[in-house]
């Protein structure tokens, strides 16, 4: 946790500080009344506020009948007298309190939030999230979130990247045809744009190293507990690289950060849900597609890895190199995007160039790679293809007309370094992180085939 | 400017560093090639990367003969000696060069990049963006607006608010129903959100204090120099404030935090396109709207200021006050948002509480605000309504059936504090720095009636 900022806001203590105030001063709490106990002799107010919980205890007869009339959740400020008191949370406790309603008394939530454990299941929650992201586990998970976008840009700002905000409406949607959402675009078919790929390459021109932080949409038509139809893609494109294990060292740059900033902003959230943050090392493993296949007796002639094989890999990875991390790289061309640039892709175009024949013995690899995370892929990447020429080529491969995307394959006959990128989807990161069984546990307000509410 | 970060990349030195290594010593340089001139006895190559630009002195004659089949925007490695030369810019360049194609030769671009002023309008600059975006000016509008990204987050992370991500895809229209894109949503309508405004208050509830830096949509029939169909919104919101005056006072935090950041991380960029950055008072001059409407000698009853009106207001408030900014605060409530708080708003409900009869005479002001910058109208921002029963009384009030905000009124119901916050648009906070003519010529790849490509 970092210290209290001051601003000219109203004076107010913050739960976590309440020990700091010497006992016996007044101070002042404002929060949600997150439980009352009834005893007695005395009532316990627990009061929450962004930065935890804060006890209040209540002797005053009048108070403790005012308290009855003051549901959990009601907004509440508080004045009292600290006391020093080493069991009580924190080590300090409010006492002789005047409570102050800021709103009026709240409706009862859907299940009661106080409770460590959430205690209604996730279509609950989903429906009512206003109210149960309140839950502090819940809150946790995004505070994870949070501190991850911190950690990323925090990464990438040190390394000269200019964060873009690219178009999401978008006129052609040939970056991968099938679950695309559209829209009515003053009379004309627009799309929402699956991934700021196209725009983060033509960037890479302007500014050689660009990031975004943003929404991208996916008309996801199965039901699955890791898909979004709206999820936070943290993506990062540069140019000048050698070939995909430079995007790859900047790729773990950038997690690097992301897990140094939920150790700095987030220490309490981990905690709170027992995330064991990885570690991050020097380098991450990298084992080459045909010998992933191997390494888990898949069939040589396999396209892609199934979930059962990374789960597999990730845990040789954790064997043999003690790394929650492994890249598993030289991906067959047939299932990548048409930018992929072929294994052995360099300026001059040896190997490959031509973006490797389809159903060539063995098949053609790719300078791109996956990231798998305690089993779960995390991240796509790798190295594009730059010349011209080259995309032409794919062009006339995957029957693509290039007069749709004439805007983006100007940038590359206009001179385009050697470049490549990666993009982690962010929801995925905290889910894998929390143990969350569902990506929509680790999601504001997520979007799905049934959901568009709240 | 930062110092030069340490990667794994390829070595090579930027343009801007080329003066610290020694003279005599060699060093690679890689980029775009700038410029190109040809003297009778000697050849000036100007190469351009992502920190500047550097000049190349070829004297070899098959360098020479090289280089004429390298146009401008080829991207090249060049090795070479450093020599100090305190005629060259910066203060080095680099002789005796080896140049290396890293991709094919480059198309002459739309217009000529390396000439000071850009030479093309901009319909040119709009269709090849990919291209033009390259050009010094172009590219220096943007690092401006990454680098106010960058200080928002700054200012509002020391203040310990939440990054959020809230969805671009709702099931209701309901905030204002003009102006907004449809989507077809797995066979159903959804829109496009306008703004973040109801999920940021919602999440207040949750974490206190909220921003957001995302993308906002809006179907903007008319065709202006300030409006985009899809714009970036710098947005926050925060909890437990006395009224709007918090919220202002947050604000001024933000801005100064992106006025600090252009400074320390785009100090070149404003430079040459000649911003003078504004001072940030410690306090924004604040006008009542009454005043401001007596100010200007406009009708007393007139609901909102006009274009002119505000630029009257801001000549005044530099001269009265030496600020580029003022505040005027107590607009009529009528032509405000249904979750805007009447003014003299409390958590006990006060004056106004009903949210303010319309026609009333005198009209009944509202806690909010709009910040003028130089002339225009750059965030809007206020207190909100935080009781239930003032959400029912707006909702029945503006005919809005409750039923289809009901995810977002659970929030009040449950508990919410006094809160408000506000919206900065970047593109036109870039735009007025500049001085753009038009919007679009401060934003990447702009969306509007018209255009969707590239």
């Amino acid at each position: 946790m970092q210290p209290t900022q001051t601003t000219t806001l109203a004076p107010r203590v913050l739960a976590r500080d309440l020990a700091a105030v010497p006992h016996g001063e007044p101070a002042t709490l404002a929060g949600w009344i997150h439980r009352r106990r009834v005893l007695a002799s005395v009532t316990f107010l627990v009061l929450r506020d962004r930065s935890g919980l804060a006890q209040v205890v209540v002797k005053d007869r009048e108070t403790v009948e005012q308290l009855a009339g003051l549901p959990e959740e009601t907004v509440v400020e508080v004045t009292g007298i600290v006391s020093t008191n080493e069991s009580a949370p924190g080590g300090a406790e409010l006492v002789e309190p005047t409570v102050t309603p800021l709103t009026e008394p709240a409706a009862a939530p859907p299940t009661e939030l106080w409770r460590p454990t959430f205690g209604a299941g996730l279509p609950t929650h989903l429906d009512h999230a206003a109210v149960t992201l309140r839950h502090p586990r819940h809150r946790a998970a995004w505070q994870i979130a949070s501190a991850s976008m911190r950690g990323f840009r925090s990464a990438l700002g040190a390394l000269e990247f200019t964060e873009i905000a690219t178009p999401k409406l978008v006129g052609t949607a040939t970056e991968s045809g099938a679950n695309v959402f559209t829209v009515d675009y003053f009379g004309r078919t627009a799309y929402l744009a699956q991934s700021p790929q196209l725009y983060k390459q033509m960037l890479v021109g302007v500014f050689e190293r660009v990031f975004e932080v943003g929404p991208v949409f996916r008309a996801e038509p199965h039901d699955t507990v890791r898909h979004l139809a709206q999820y936070t893609s943290l993506d990062a494109e540069l140019g000048f690289v050698r070939d995909h294990r430079d995007v790859l060292a900047v790729l773990r740059l950038a997690i690097a950060g992301m897990v140094e900033a939920i150790g700095e902003y987030a220490a309490d959230a981990a905690a709170l849900l027992g995330v064991e943050l990885p570690r991050v090392p020097d380098e991450f493993p990298v084992i080459h597609f045909s010998d992933a296949l191997a390494k888990v007796g898949a069939d040589p002639d396999e396209p892609d890895l199934s979930p059962a094989h990374e789960r597999a890999l990730s845990e040789w990875a954790k064997t043999a190199y003690d790394s929650d991390f492994l890249a598993v790289e030289g991906y067959p061309m047939g299932k990548r995007p048409f930018y992929t640039a072929p294994e052995g892709y360099g300026p001059n175009g040896p190997r490959g160039s031509s973006g490797g024949a389809r159903g060539a013995e063995p098949p053609v690899g790719s300078n791109s790679f996956d990231l798998l995370f305690r089993g779960l892929e995390l991240t796509t990447g790798g190295q594009r293809l730059h010349r011209p020429s080259d995309y032409a080529a794919a062009m006339a491969r995957t029957g693509t007309d290039p007069a749709v995307l004439a805007g983006y394959l100007d940038a590359f006959a206009h001179g385009m370094p050697p470049h490549g990128g990666f993009a982690i989807g962010l929801e995925r990161w905290v889910g894998r992180l929390t143990g969350a069984e569902n990506i929509r546990e680790v999601t504001l307000f997520p979007r799905d085939l049934h959901r568009l509410e709240p």
